[in-house]
């Protein structure tokens, strides 16, 4: 169980983005942010704020509030 | 209906604060906070990142995305 919000954030936006097929050159271009970027924020290591937070969302197609929720393990 | 994250961001920390009856001073204080941080994030102007975020989340005992959903209007 990952308990650290970047963490948290980081796995859920890999998770939702590998579930629609995108790549993380894809997400970021979606998201109008830098490829480098999104990676970084999926190792968990980015304290994202909440203008990224709903653009990445909004790139994904899930409301902002999905990509907070707690993950299990796995991944 | 506001669309800007920090303003839905900051509706919502004040309503579900005033729902608990919490002041602004006791929210800072529960989330560690200063009070003119909490005063700036609900009116909308602070671009607040997820450590903060899951911090004032729990200072109100709601789950962190909660505090993302869209807002009517009202307020």
């Amino acid at each position: 169980m990952k308990r650290n919000p970047k963490e948290i954030f980081g796995q859920n936006v890999r998770r939702v983005r590998q579930q629609i097929g995108l790549s993380q050159e894809e997400l970021a271009f979606r998201a109008k942010l830098h490829r480098t970027y999104i990676s970084s924020i999926e190792r968990g290591v980015r304290n994202v704020s909440l203008e990224n937070i709903f653009a990445i969302a909004k790139a994904l197609e899930v409301p902002p509030g999905e990509l907070l929720k707690p993950v299990d393990s796995g991944g």
